[in-house]
């Protein structure tokens, strides 16, 4: 029989919410003969704050046994920007080797757009997760003083952007329209921008099908808010990748719908799975926060584990609940959780 | 009496266009004690397959000796990416220290926006220009092979940061708003973050009365969509600053109407006006091109040079055509520059 040994991650602020709503829908989801496990694990600021810990070699032994990770948020004002960033997010993407950073783009039905006029956006953000600008190369001399001079090395490798733009013709090649677009900014970051360009150009011999093109990150900006149906597949870097996708997200109906997730596609350590938007402090603890993009990385980490059916249960149930929701009353967390796990169940 | 000591590169595609109204524009409205001389330099494309030149040291010399450079447009689809971008537009902000890139975005009354609803848009970007991910540091070792490493470096100091946060720091002081936003990434370029959030938070002491706030770069392209009202004065890093100027123009009028100024403000060299929009190849020669960005960069460019009122009647006038247009049929570059002429000088 089949099961699902699941490590979860509430982390902090609408973490723990979000994240009981994800796993409603899991269970509501799953057909009986699936058996789901789940472990909970506490990071992120209570722990730092209690240990100095934020993710240690036993941590990650432990995860590694568990098929996926499904994470809510991991950040808070208390701790000093970067700690829990660098400290856990990206340690546990590099550890497991998530290079494969996924975030799609759908605006559905009813759902509220800043963009004026009834854009089409549907397309998927890979996003490279274990190089570029993240490695934590560079550094500081004189610091504090008048002649500081601090670096960040963006450290770009053929196997590591092989693999990932490999990644992203597949699934070009996997969708109706088969575009795909490599985003850098190859006119300036020379260096970087030739190696991506160079093999984004001898990938694409492979794959003789898909339509690609190549724009300068700035120019995607512009045309994610002026021609976003453009877009089918994205390439990029892992920082031009944060930066493009909070703004797809912000157009294609915010981040409280959009989802990601952190791949290894060798399977060699489990993926893990996470809403794009923060631990919001703000909100936490009042029901406000709203468990769709939780809900729908659910759905990306069932898909990613071979359920694809369930998977578009689940993408269906938002679609139907989302275009319900124009003018009626606000619904609080576990209220938006219940009504999606009666229709995945359904 | 005054004098103007111009020179005018036009550079490439729609650049000689958008030059010529740019300068029409100029001559109408200076007073007629001002000697207004140009200098027309022969950049771009077409030197460069001509000579293999792009900018060399005679060049340099040349140019040091006018108040100021007017420029159109540099860039060819027939020159490799990157060659004229580093060997001309960067070489030459690098050369003059155009530390300080200003970046106005206004949304006009009656120009059309992207965005839903009526957002209220008036800020400027300071973006840093000469150092950053822009300094060319890094490079590539086993080129074209299978372990290819390309490395790009961003290169930050405290003397870079501090003079362009103080001067994002005065020019909000100098408006009416008085609000400084620090956009940076510094959760996760914890080294190059760290410098400038330390530096502005310097720098903040002496300007009391101005309100700050911090952002991280990806959530500020959310806000440039969702509540663009929200920001006053932006001061950001060289590769940020590209990437937000981009989209902000695109929410206020698109690349037609942004302006942009490469300033040394110490005066040692010459400053830089250009339009933020590129050559366009694929309607140069035709017309077609909107002047109006140039137009802006020249108000940018008396400003710069003293001249106040002569850049206030420039922006009125730039105004009123631009709510004037729509329903009208689209008219030449040239007839746009006409009817902008006709309006300063009125
Ligand atoms: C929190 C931060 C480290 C992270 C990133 O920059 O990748 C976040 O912005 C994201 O996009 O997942
Ligand atoms: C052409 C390129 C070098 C330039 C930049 O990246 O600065 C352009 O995009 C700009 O914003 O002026």
């Amino acid at each position: 029989s089949r099961s699902i040994n699941l490590a979860v991650i509430p982390g902090d602020g609408i973490g723990q919410e979000v994240v009981t709503e994800g796993l409603k829908v899991l269970s509501a989801v799953l057909p009986q003969d699936v058996k789901l496990e789940t472990e909970e694990y506490d990071f992120g600021a209570r722990r730092y704050h209690a240990t100095g810990e934020t993710l240690t070699d036993a941590d990650l032994d432990a995860l590694k046994r568990h098929d996926a990770i499904l994470l809510g948020a991991i950040g808070d004002p208390s701790v000093p920007s970067g700690v829990l960033e660098r400290g856990f997010l990206l340690k546990l993407r590099f550890a497991f080797d998530h290079h494969v950073n996924l975030r799609p783009s759908k605006l559905l039905p009813g759902v509220a757009t800043p963009l004026a006029g009834e854009p089409q956006i549907d397309f998927v953000v890979v996003r490279e997760g274990t190089e570029g600008p993240y490695t934590g190369n560079g550094g500081t001399i004189r610091k504090g003083t008048e002649h500081e001079v601090a670096t960040e090395v963006s450290v770009n490798t053929a196997y590591g952007v092989e693999r990932v733009v490999r990644d992203a013709f597949a699934r070009a090649q996997a969708r109706p329209r088969k575009k795909l677009a490599l985003i850098h900014k190859n006119n300036v970051l020379t260096f970087a921008g030739h190696l991506w360009t160079n093999v984004f150009n001898k990938v694409a011999e492979e794959f003789p099908e898909v339509t690609t093109e190549y724009m300068h990150v700035d120019a995607a900006t512009i045309y994610l808010v002026t021609q976003p149906e453009r877009f089918d597949v994205i390439v990029t870097d892992n920082l031009f990748g944060d930066i493009i996708t909070d703004l797809a997200a912000a157009v294609s109906g915010g981040i409280g719908v959009a989802a990601s997730g952190n791949i290894n596609p060798s399977g060699e350590f489990p993926s893990m799975f996470e809403p794009v938007h923060g631990s919001a402090p703000d909100i936490a603890g009042q029901g406000k926060a709203d468990p769709t993009a939780t809900v729908l990385s659910v759905a990306l980490l069932l898909r990613h584990l071979g359920y694809e059916a369930e998977a578009a249960r689940i993408d269906e149930a938002v679609s139907a609940d989302l275009s319900e929701r124009t003018g009626k009353p606000a619904r609080s967390t576990s209220e938006i959780g219940d009504a999606l796990a009666v229709r995945v169940a359904g």
